[in-house]
This record gives structure tokens, sequence and C-alpha cells, in this order.
């Protein structure tokens, strides 16, 4: 660390800073008239609908900056808003990114966390256009506002799940889960012997899930391809059993999970059974995965089969409201679901 | 205090808590489809441009719990706000306000806030569509981003300033400055002899300025009625100073500020001597009062003449980019324009 350049915040000045860090971005958007440079941002969505989604990041509590790098921290706070967007089933177009930062950062650390959100950005096709940037006497603050355009016809929402529909989601659950839990005890290692190295070999893929998650903007290609419109949708930043629950209390239904279908990832399997944590557990209420979690109608579900490249799971069923919301285990019992997402502390007001 | 209702934020959970604090949100505007309640709110701006600003307020940065009242501190989160999409000539119709808080903190605390964040909705006619709520292990959080719309012919840059323009504020500068240095003072007061009163006798103007600032919806109202556009517009949250110098950069000119032509209220020239400060330089280098700052042609100017309830002042004028921008003072010096902000530590990215 100590040979890496360091260049303090002050040196720059804010606005200087402002320049710097902003002096990259290229509009790439024909939605996006106007970005970083004025008191706002204009955009033209000419004649489709906006959808707007917004997360507040705290140190301490969303992020611990021990374990987490900066330019995946960047590219994480970009990848949890554009889910919430493909959640809705549209198609993420802009963000603005406000940071308080404090005066221990160095102007090189928040360059790299630049880096991961317009590698984000690059990567999804959305331009950052507006933002604030601030002191803080306290942690690392961000706050991103994610905005995206859909036509009416697109767009999912949480309350239209119909009993009968199939319960899906995109890729295996509690890996986010697990890769945190790593991280923790590895932290507890190192300080009860500072200098010990930490040993997160072997969990690459949890640790990535973890630290770099990815919206799933191939589930909308896919319904696109096949012609499905889910009848409701969300996206897993809680757990599994928590976003069902919304689902089923808008959609005014009940639903049935089925405890073998829920996917997990033998990395997620293998480290859960080694930290003694039920697999299935970590499925069900690990959150931070970001896959989606949808609902189709049973006719819809014919039009997956033949798609090889599906990384669609059904886990279970939309029933009555009246039946109530139950996971169904392998011996046949029904235990009834619990709104409890692994971060009690964080729920989206949205 | 001891008499006040206290509800400890645990005693709702989380998700009480969110549908406590919005379950009186009723949609207000056509363009807001969906607010909120899922994964992002849907807004439909119908053929209009859509204009974006957001800003963080951070705790001990922006605002002292010491003395600011929770219920004007959701008043100006909003007003800051709205005051950029009014300075971009746009109508604000949609925020979303995103909240950390820690557990220090009361939900009766929490909905003064927010009843400070209806009323002003509620005054500008603007629909709260969605947010994050959270927990803070620091201080208290605030992140706003507005949404406006408007007419492409209607929206006005900083950088259109043309060489004779006529430079105009909308209202007096320095109040909230002053203000500021009002409840500052007060406060050391009290900390050098616990149970003291503050004395803040006859300067509830400046305080009101301070805590309890309002956007100028009211220049968009006269523009529109004599038909003037702007040639540029910048809100005044750093400064005149400072602002004009974003104008004057933009636009690739120079300017000439007038020092007898600043308007400062009365009360502010009294307890700027007071405590001896230049009235001149508080108006100069006061922030945060939120008046708008714009340039017009000379043509146009003749406009305003017949409006008796005009509050525009013109206090300079536009010159050639090799000229620099500087302030005539009384006795006919010129003193280069510094862009410092009083609060130099936050600055816009926007």
């Amino acid at each position: 660390m100590s040979d890496e350049k360091r260049t303090e915040i002050g040196q720059l000045g804010e606005f200087g800073l402002i320049d710097y860090l902003t002096k990259k971005i290229k509009l790439k958007n024909e939605s996006s008239e106007k970005g970083v440079g004025d008191d706002a941002a204009v955009l033209n969505y000419e004649g489709k609908k906006t959808v707007v989604t917004t997360d507040l990041l705290l140190e301490g509590i969303h992020f611990d900056l021990t374990y987490t790098p900066m330019k995946h921290l960047g590219y994480k706070s970009i990848a949890v808003n554009l889910s919430d967007v493909y959640a809705m089933n549209a198609t993420p177009k802009q963000v603005t990114v406000s940071i308080g930062v404090s005066s221990k950062m160095s102007v090189e650390a928040l360059e790299e966390f630049y880096e991961g959100v317009y590698a984000a950005c690059d990567r999804y096709g959305v331009d950052v256009i507006g933002g604030d940037t601030t002191s803080s006497f306290t942690g690392f603050t961000i706050s991103v506002t994610a905005l995206g355009e859909a036509s009416d016809d697109e767009l999912a929402y949480r309350n239209g799940a119909q009993v009968n529909d199939l319960i899906c989601v995109s890729g295996d659950l509690g890996a986010a889960y697990m890769g945190l839990q790593l991280l923790e005890r590895e932290k507890k290692v190192f300080e009860a012997a500072p200098g010990a190295q930490p040993d997160l070999s072997g969990y690459d893929y949890l640790l990535q899930r973890f630290l770099k998650p990815e919206p799933r903007r191939e589930v909308k290609t896919l319904l696109d391809k096949v012609g499905v419109k889910p009848t409701s949708m969300i996206d897993i930043s809680d757990g599994l059993s928590s976003e069902i629950m919304h689902i089923c209390k808008q959609s005014k239904k009940g639903c049935r999970l089925w405890e073998n279908k829920i996917p997990v990832h033998p990395s997620t399997a293998k480290l859960a059974e080694e930290m003694g944590i039920n697999p299935v557990v970590a499925g069900l209420n690990g959150g931070e995965d970001y896959e989606l979690l949808f609902t189709i109608s049973l006719e819809d579900f014919e039009k997956f089969k033949n798609q090889d490249e599906s990384d669609v799971f059904i886990v279970g069923h939309i029933t009555d409201e009246s039946k109530g919301c139950y996971l169904v285990t392998n011996d046949d019992n029904e235990i009834e679901l619990q709104a409890q997402g692994w971060n009690p502390i964080k729920k989206d007001v949205k």
C-alpha cells in the first residue's frame, strides 16, 4: 500500500474533484439529452414510461470497507439499482450517483470507486447524468438513483400473481449470503491475529456473488424472446422468503415453495455445511443475490421448455390467499414463511 | 420534552415504519402513475422532457440537529431540490426521499421530518414516489432526488448568457447566511452556559430564510406571464459570486456585478453590522438563499417594467470573456470575483 500514489482531496479542491471524477463521462443513450453540469439533467423518453428507483448505502450498514474493494463497491452500488429497474421488466438508462466522503479518503480511492461505477454503467448501457459530492464527518455514504424506460405493456408489477402461476427464480440463491459469512469469518481471524492471511481459496464464486453481483438483464432478453410477460416480478435483495411474501401480499394470494426445488450452488452448500448453516435456509433467507423472482402462468411455462440457455428455476406455485405462505419440506411438512431478510435493518420504501 | 410520546423504531419494525411514514401519500400529478410500493416508481411525461436533480444532506455537514427542527429539515430537504428544478425553468413533479436513521431517533422525530417533507410537496404540487429507509450507525442522512418536466423551449441552461445581458436575482441575498451565523452564535452561548435561553428575537426573517427556504416558483410564473425566457439560469446555493462564475464559465463570458445593486434585507444588514461582517460580502458569498440567478437580454428587460409584483433585482451585466468576472465597488474599484461558496465542502456534481 505504501508505494501507491495518494492524492489528498484538498489538493484538487471540490470543483476540481468533481471535474476529475466526471470527465470520462460520455452519454450513450438518446434519452440522455443533458447530463452532469447544470442544475439538473434533462431526459427525453419520447412517449415511453419512466421508472425510478433509489438506494442509500451506508458504511457499516451495507458495506464494510475492511474487505470491500472500492471498485467492487462502485460496481455493486450501480448493480443493485439496475436490478430494481429490471425487476419492473424495464430497461435502465440513467443513474445519478451521490457520495459523502471523509477527508481520510484519497482521490485514488474515489477514482477506483468511480471506475467500478463506470464499469457497471458501460456493461449495462447506462449513463451517469448527475449526483452530488459532499464531505462526510462520518462514514462513506452512497446514494444512487436509477431511471429506466418501458412501454406500458412491458411493465411487471408485484401485484399481478394469479392462483396456479408458477414461481420462478433466475439463478441460484444463498451464494451472496455465504460469501458475506466467509468474509466476516476471515475478518474475525484477522482481528484476532493481525497479519494472518485470509483463507478465501476455492470460494471465488461466493465472493463474486457478494462483492460484485450482476443484475439479471438476460431475464428480460429471454422473456422478450419467448414472448412471455411475468404476471408479477421483484428482485431478491432481502431473501426469497421475504420477497415472495411481498408478491403474495400485493397480489392478495398465498404460495407454496418446495424445499427440494430451491436452487443452491455446490459452493454455497459446501461452505454452509462447513459453517453449520442449513443450505436451504441460506437459499431461502440469504439476501443480496439480486436474482429476479417472478410468476408466470402455466400456459406460458410451455414456452420456456425449448430454451436451452434458460437459467430459470421453478421453485413453487401461487395459491389462494386463504392458504397462506408455506415452504413444503422434503418430508412433506409445511413451514410458514417468515418475512425475515438476512439484513433486517435495510428495507426498501419502494 | 419528557412529556412527549416516544416510540422506538424497533417497536414498529422496519416494514411497519415505512408503512407508517408513507401511508399519507396521495399522488397528485398525472405523470405519477405508480409511486411507493414496487421495485421502482413509474412515471409518464407524455412527450415532455424530464429533469432530474439530487442532493445528499449529512448531519454535521449540511445541518445541525441542535438547532434544526425536524419538520424544517424535511421541508428544506425538498425545497433545495425543487430549487434546482425551477433553476432549469422546469416544473417539479416528483421526489424520492431516502433516509438513514440511527436507533437514537424516535418514530415521532421521523414523523415530524416527513410532515415537513409532505408540507413542502403539498405546497409545490409534488408527489413522493419512492425512497429507501435504512439504519445508520452514524448521523442522520438524507438523500432526495427531484424530477420535473418542461417542454424543450422552456428549458434554461447555464451556458446561454450573451454579452450585454442583464444579470438578475429573484430576491435579497445573505439572509440565510446571517441566520446561520445567529444560530451558531447562540449555540456557542448555550454550550458555554447550558440552560441559557437563546436570544433570537427580532431575527425571524433571517431564521426563516435559513431554516425554511422557499424555492422560487413565482419566477417561472412571472417569466411565463411576461413571455421571457432567461438566456441562462442557476439557483444560488453557494453564493452569488460562485454561481455567476458558473454561468460565465459555461457561457464563455465575463461579468460585472455592481456593489450598490446587491439586494440585502435590512435585517441582514443589521445583524451583519452587529457581528462585524460586511453586509455586501454576506450578500455576495453567503449561500443557501435559493434565489434564482438568471440573465435576460436588454430587450426582454422592458417587458418586466410594468410588473408591480416583480421582485427581480438587476445586479450586473454580462461582458466579453476577456474582461473577466469582477465586482464594481461603490468607489469604482474592480475586485475580481472568487468562487468561494460559504460552504466550501459541499459542491454539486450537477
